[in-house]
């Protein structure tokens, strides 16, 4: 099966049109220069974007995180060097466009929008990676993923999470991975937390209580990159997985882009470091999420973002029970 | 009655502190360096920020926008110089803090803990004069200030903001004159709207059909300012007045810091020149609202909304029926 | 006939999906969320984007022009107060995509590539809207559309772009009107710049020599916006008439981005109301050049260019000679 | 005589070297790219940077101003066109390097250094136009300036500038025009100070006192450009005058880089006008002061400054008393 | 003893406000949302801002810092995980406000004031946590803390600080600790300056003369962040010892909003556990300095410096000597 | 010998100025604050502005890299403690200003216009410190350095370098050390690149076949910068060596102001310790470019520029057959 890679109009005569040979700045921009999909299928791997910041407790724009990653992955290629995959030759990847929201100010609503794009997505033996919008869309999305075996996870952030109701709602970005193992749809024991720091730890007893593990910022220093990934990899088995990576887990000079920095974060080539030694694993899914653009003067964070979700979608490919093109 | 003006700690002996005599950089950031204000007693004229913007529709981070006029607002002085009148003479002003709100994710329960802060300050004879915040914020403030009486409104903005409701709400940034009409908390006979432009007039039928004055920027430039000025003194009359100025009633290029820019605006001249044009009538109430920090690389967008935050106490304490210091 | 508004992927059941009616940062970004054409069957006006500034003299960065104002070009909605008319009404309206260019660092390459695409974008009665770029670009372009007949040109820029060879090139930015004389594509007779100023008059004998009409700024001081209108109105005539839009024509204030600013230009609403007052003419196409986003903090100059894109094609649609939707 | 413009290193064959003809971003940054001087023989007209920000009250940076400016003046070129002059055709024009300042941490001292400074130049017959610094600086200029007889003053600013003493020094930024004419150089009479507005009037009482002609913005708007030059002129008439021109006193939208911002200035086109409408006066210095870089994200302060130094240097060469090349 | 929290107006029944558990963008700035104290009384720990930048060598901006740092602090929370303590639990801490300087051009004066305000604070039993400022205010702090005994000193810096007179000042940013060695109240034997680097070794002779110990950035890759500790607690030992942190021992990328960026420096992670290294020493007082906020696009060296403020006075409960709540 | 640092305008005195003892933002820039030569004749090292960025494939702006340089080098002072040295104390280090450039739109020419003013610098003994601009300068200035004798390499960056032609060119800045090895001026055994990494690395295979050592990122990690240096050293061993470092080797985090970033760099400080490991090799020229100075928001990227320029020449002067002053 030949991939024709024509996101863009194709007046000019499109058959011979490969994105990644056009100069970067060129055309719509479309995740990583893939084809805008109409339908699943044919589609082994689905970008899709999450466009809503309504569940932050601090600086929001993460809604406008989907638009600028999408732009910044025109920096992307093809070839994974660390991992040595070219995941578009084994994969037949796509945009999915964004998920809709139908309801602009009401949280609830926007996480059971999310959660039956996703279903359909799902059941289609598609397997989304997706550009956020806050954290708190990570939850919806496993009630999709997980609703038929709990998911295990590797989660990098500066915080873990799972935190309960604030203000008025449970459904806020400091608690998707409490809802989601509340809903069954995660499995704790499955679940590793990396890079956790900042003065609220108060609020995430619940990481202990149901048995995830947790590394601080201390305890990467203190395992270093080799012992983070050999724990990550013990915590998650062979089970499916998912990987959810917060930007501000990188330290906020990497990523200033993000709406609740923490000082004193991994570096990026730690956690790509650590994404690359769970090459094997079954990955069902990951996100990139909290990505602000207005508060990224230079865009170095939606790039990184970009390059973040590059390494999941390489990281896919090598995966067990993956779809493969043509297959 | 001599009026000690210590907002900041005194451990200095402060009783000769006056805190528009330092550096504008230094100590605690109050709007206009006034006293912060720990009860309502002894304050004519209240400033209040109301830190959300949960009811945008496009970029959001109008919530920061109190601590940033705040901060730009220590680069005021004291004396109105256009309007011939220092506010502070005639007038006790204090900062109040900002309003608490128990719901940081619903839109409808915010507006109800704004409307009961406003109701508390308007039953104490205070006049309040606030700085938002999105847009959303100026209906359940007129709910406060209109209840016994219908407020007439001078409204400076680019949009009418009398839109139905979007996406599963009607209490958006985009319609909050609609709702005081319909609560009947605003005589739209006794509206204009001044510097409306943008390609979105479709969804504004309802102020014409209410009987609001709708002048277009193409209105401004027909009429000269002299013209508007006149006008707006016909519409709102001698009754009670609110004016509401929403940031990106100007071009972008003066007020860049804002959600939803315009291209084409008013200039601030013109801005304060129809405000000094208003002196003598009844101001029970203003706003300036619509600044949203992260987008106002200059900081001219905060310091133009504590200017014109300014001369709305400044007009209001011209006013006919306004408590003063010591009467 | 109906047009069904689907740029974005329409996994959810696109048949009802007006991006219009979306969140303005959701989905992919076309210019103004119109739909991404695939073949110019069904198309009365094209939107373009030509993605270079290998023409410029001082700073480049207009390459990534194109990709910024289709982000920005998403605040624009459908209705055109001043001129009274809904363009997508009128008219089927579609992004064409880019200009592909298949010699990166060779401008006269460039060139020719332009020129041919816009010859088939003529040839099928399609009118072309551009978003550039540098100014180099609007010489081939007036290349295809004044190949049977030269045209007629409005102008505004702070430079009248009139100059010969630089540094071993004659197709840099700063000389596409000269060019496209001496190509007898262009009519001098009928051609007004508006908004020239800055000390490199020098270099624009041409204009003078070749019978260009020149407006400098403190001609527009001198005659008011309406007395230009009267003599661009008079200049350009009833016959086919292009409108080049340099952003430099206005102040730095309001379009900072941008590659060689001179102070002291227009402001948008003049450029608006000479736009609109050009009502009726009979324009074959229009560009929007020089916005270069890395100098552009705020994002203003491309949220004015999108607009000064809107205000061109609304006043395309209201010309004599148009090909209408369905008709 | 013919002027051999080589400012830069000449390893390459200077003798036809034109900094004018080459890129603007190329080479060394002087003032208007014109020579640097090693002595002030063959000079007309020296270009001077002051970089000083010892005087300010608010946010500091005007110290960067000069380097700054050099840098941006490489956007001017040689044609004032509004005055019909090529300055360097007449005159002698070089960059005289910045005013050593031997004590970096007291105004007073430095005064002292800068008066030493211009006194050097005035009695070498060299006009001297300034790029500041603060405005404390021109105090001590005017000290040198309008030591033999008091010059008059064109004052264009939002501030009057003729306060007294501050938190212990009288030589701050807010103050030099008290300082000048209480000694003896500066002419309150022949002094006219136009762009004013602010709240801080209360200080300026000795601009009223000593007999200066104030022109508050508003009074820009009544009497409009026409009637503002007609009043400068009358005020200054042909005497020996000094023009100093603070960017402040433009709206902060134009010049956002300075540090006491006052929202509702003049337009750079309206300050060009007023500049242009003195032509013919005897101007015998200028300076353009209170740019302060790191505010000023698009770098338009900076631009707009050389801009005016290049309008002061134009309107000088033609003036009835000036030294001119050769002569 | 119970602490009421309630730095802010408390119209609303502030009783039961906790600022640490609002929305981190609301209500006025104070150090980390500590209460404003109004009394030395019922204060064990007091934070306090010193805005002033008149000691800087280059670029000034650090008068800025104590209201920004305030404004960035308010996403602190209550937690020290490192070190496993709750500091508000254990002590009394409050914003005291700012140091009033009498002399605003007077470096001298300004240092007079500075160590006078801090002797009524150490009388008062208060351990001062201060926030500069540029870094020559450290010397009149020392001469308040070392008067009775010579304190010890931790000092992160890219910069030894051991100058001498600078263009006729000894009291300028470069040599605090020089003059505080010269005067008595600080110990050169019990001095440790960590990640000292830049091409400017020549001025610092009195480090290594007096007998300071200096850990170059190199030492710190030669010795790991293990045996920089331990070196450091050697060499202050169990005295009084006060820690310094300019933020320019940091790399640029980390904290860009200072003075005088030198390439190469400390991580955030790097500093933390060199502070959480010296957990237990006895901390008399501490500083975070050298915070410019205009260079600081993203607010992270704001950021940074409020974590490292917490870090601080963490660190401070947990020494041997100090004042506890109800004690 | 005694060198007079006078690059300034001397009207002063300046027999005593030393600009390195001025204010760092005071008089003109010209690198690291040396003399403007304007002749090779007692000059040892020349530091060479390339402006141009003709050869870019993404953003452009590194022509605006040398001006932006200058300015930042005032920070560096004069001794290079890791190397033991001030260098300016062993040899004669100037500013030889711009490589002039003949034509603006043409890379070939441009090329031509490089090579010829290195041949000629080279032919005078002094060697070359260059700052680019972008990459494809490298080839040209190789061309004259390696005529006689093909130089070695070490070469930081994320990128090769090594493609062949795209879009028309063979002189793009992917491609200058393929192009060096086929013009035989550059030895490919002799060659080592560190710190590559991206998804590029199939256009990449001329640097393996050409007999090239290749050490990406990961490699650092593995072999720590030990390891790297002691391979960098076995691989260019003691003949005639060249270093180009490209500001994107190391991490855009650091170093946000440049054209192509790439995720997961080299810090500053292992790219220091590197180079500080090179001390004793023969040093024939070097060069750091790819600085852009408009994606440079706080202009560390320069700033870092500048530090490794100071590096280069500072192990220039360590080197074995350098002619040294007076010598």
């Amino acid at each position: 099966m030949t991939k024709k890679r024509t996101t863009q109009s194709d007046l000019a005569g499109s058959e011979l049109y490969d994105p990644m040979r056009e100069p970067r700045y060129a055309e719509i921009a479309t995740f990583m220069r893939a084809p805008l999909a109409h339908s699943l299928t044919d589609v082994d791997i689905g970008l899709i974007g999450v466009p809503t910041d309504l569940g932050v407790t601090n600086r929001p724009g993460a809604r406008h995180g989907p638009r600028e990653i999408r732009n910044s992955s025109s920096l992307m290629r093809t070839f994974n060097l660390a991992l040595g995959v070219n995941p578009y030759e084994l994969c037949r990847i796509a945009d999915l466009g964004d998920v809709r929201l139908s309801h602009r100010y009401d949280l609830e609503r926007q996480n059971e929008d999310i959660a039956a794009f996703y279903r359909v997505v799902h059941a289609a033996g598609v397997r989304p990676v997706t550009a956020g919008g806050d954290h708190s869309i990570t939850y919806p999305i496993l009630q999709a993923l997980g609703h038929d075996r709990p998911v295990g996870l590797v989660h990098i952030d500066a915080h873990c999470d799972t935190m309960g109701e604030i203000d008025g709602s449970k459904f806020h970005h400091g608690g998707p991975f409490r809802q989601a193992v509340l809903a069954g749809v995660l499995d704790p024991e499955r679940t590793i937390q990396i890079g956790i720091r900042g003065p609220a730890e108060v609020f995430w007893g619940f990481s202990y209580e149901s048995g995830m593990t947790v590394l601080h910022i201390e305890d990467v220093d203190r395992l270093a990159i080799e012992g983070v990934v050999e724990q990550a990899r013990a915590v998650v088995g062979d089970g499916p997985t998912y990987v959810s990576f917060d930007v501000d887990g990188l330290d906020p000079a990497f990523t200033p882009g993000t709406g609740t920095p923490e000082a004193g974060g991994l570096t990026p080539r730690e956690a790509q470091a650590i994404l690359h030694g769970l090459k094997g694993i079954d990955l069902v899914g990951g996100d990139v999420v909290e990505i602000a653009p207005q508060y990224d003067a230079t865009s170095n964070t939606a790039m990184v973002g970009a390059q973040m979700l590059f390494e999941l979608f390489s990281l896919m490919v090598l995966g067990p029970h993956l779809n493969r093109r043509g297959s």
